[in-house]
């Protein structure tokens, strides 16, 4: 099942992704709250939605972390010159940084002038897990969806510490949708890709993780308790811009895309609102 | 006005702490709900408690971000060995470390076997600010609180990125209450302290931070949008355990208290509960 948060006359509803429509589910609340149950509702009484006139929010609002890990991906510690961590390379976004599906990844020039894309598969929790056995660990998902880690990289490397540059309003798109882990048997047999402007800058496998999903799971569930909604972002591949030569940074208007086979295609577009 | 969440009857209570009493009050929600609204609820019709008797909740739960900051006290910076920054070092813990006044730090021996810890001025934010002039930003604060930043050097160092080290489960013990910005006209005009098993470790005074609280909060938003509830840890001053000679390092059986003139005293004890 594809489930989504959309507006609805500027309020969150949660709907099913279903032949082009979104059929709005009896529900009220959010994404997040129904992950905390275990209820499954059907259809509710509002109309299906079109996909194309839809408000897309991010696919998970709220959650109480996103958990951010560097370094997965053999070829992406590899371009950037970094040591194969021993353990997952743990950073975070701020939650206030989600945004979704074809809404504006925004920044302004006074604060960062090289920002990057990152793709990256992004598990989303459903249940609550605490020293999970990696034999486990995948029962422990709700389901699957693109982020773009978006990276002002002049904050990130100028800082040392990540967050800052990785937190920015609007630098976390989560969507378009959240697949359920039913439809997902093995989420390291992914293609996964980024486009900017429609030209190929990612492209790769998500069996390239140094640290595939489950043991990625059971070794954060070692160290911090995970809670439903919390998110996981799985890390990128290589390809990214600022390890290219010359260095490639998004501009006002670029359209970048996160694809990942049997998930989506995450779209936003980019704009610089300031110094104003 | 000090203001806490206690455990009653096993669900979380809001209460205002008036002459060694908790007046719970005629509100059916949690702190972080409270601060998210303009309402000042009266008494409830339940009977005050006891302070000794209570079971503390963190003052404030599942809080959008902890915003966390480095070497914010010059200090402590010099004893790090870390250079001054030029704008505040951001880090986060997320906020399933969170942990009440009187409970139990924890840790595996198998995950950490260096924890340490930082006395902090914790600030609780109460309104939602973007860019906000340094001049405007105390007026965005709900009220102010004593944290302990309970680091596993360790994992800290050995990571490089500090976020996993610093978000262990019971590492942000944070309380025992909120006392709102009325109370404290100046933030900076504060001691602060940490003791272990009595012995003073930490003493300083809040004037020596860096970059002051109304500084911190206008930098923070010109990156992120803070919310209601959101919280800076604004830095530890000189006298951690890891930087003294030789280190010393929190075990079994420790008491740490945080105390902030003004504020009160945060009190927790440590217990190992690993390798099984």
């Amino acid at each position: 099942m594809k489930i989504a948060q959309v507006f609805y006359e500027n309020r969150l509803i949660v709907g099913e992704v279903k032949e082009k429509k979104i059929i709005p589910l009896a529900w009220d609340g959010t994404l997040m709250d129904l992950i905390r149950t275990d209820e499954t509702p059907g259809p509710g009484d509002k109309d299906p939605l079109a996909l194309d006139g839809v408000r897309w929010a991010p696919a998970v609002s709220n959650p109480g972390k996103i958990i951010a890990i560097g370094l997965n991906y053999q070829d992406h510690a590899e371009e950037s010159k970094g040591k194969i961590p021993d353990f997952p390379l743990v950073f975070a976004k701020f939650p206030s940084s989600l945004l979704g599906h074809r809404e504006v990844i925004t920044w302004d020039e006074e604060v960062t002038r090289k920002v990057d894309f990152e793709a990256e598969l992004a598990v989303v929790l459903g249940k609550e897990v605490r020293n999970c056995p990696e034999a486990d660990a995948l029962d422990a998902v709700f389901g699957y969806t693109c982020a773009n880690d978006v990276s002002a990289r002049d904050l990130q490397f100028g800082d040392g510490q990540w967050v800052r540059g990785k937190s920015l309003d609007t630098f976390c798109p989560l969507g378009p949708w959240i697949v359920t882990r039913d439809e997902i048997p093995n989420p390291q047999d992914l293609g996964i890709r980024c486009r900017v402007n429609g030209q190929l800058m990612q492209d790769s496998w998500t069996n390239r993780m140094i640290f595939p999903v489950a043991r990625l799971i059971s070794l954060l569930s070692h160290h911090f308790t995970l809670f439903p909604g919390d998110i996981i972002l799985s890390g990128t591949p290589a390809g990214v811009g600022t390890f290219r030569e010359p260095s490639i940074y998004l501009r006002d208007g670029d359209e970048v895309i996160v694809e990942i086979d049997g998930i989506g295609r995450l779209a936003n577009t980019c704009r610089i609102v300031g110094p104003h």
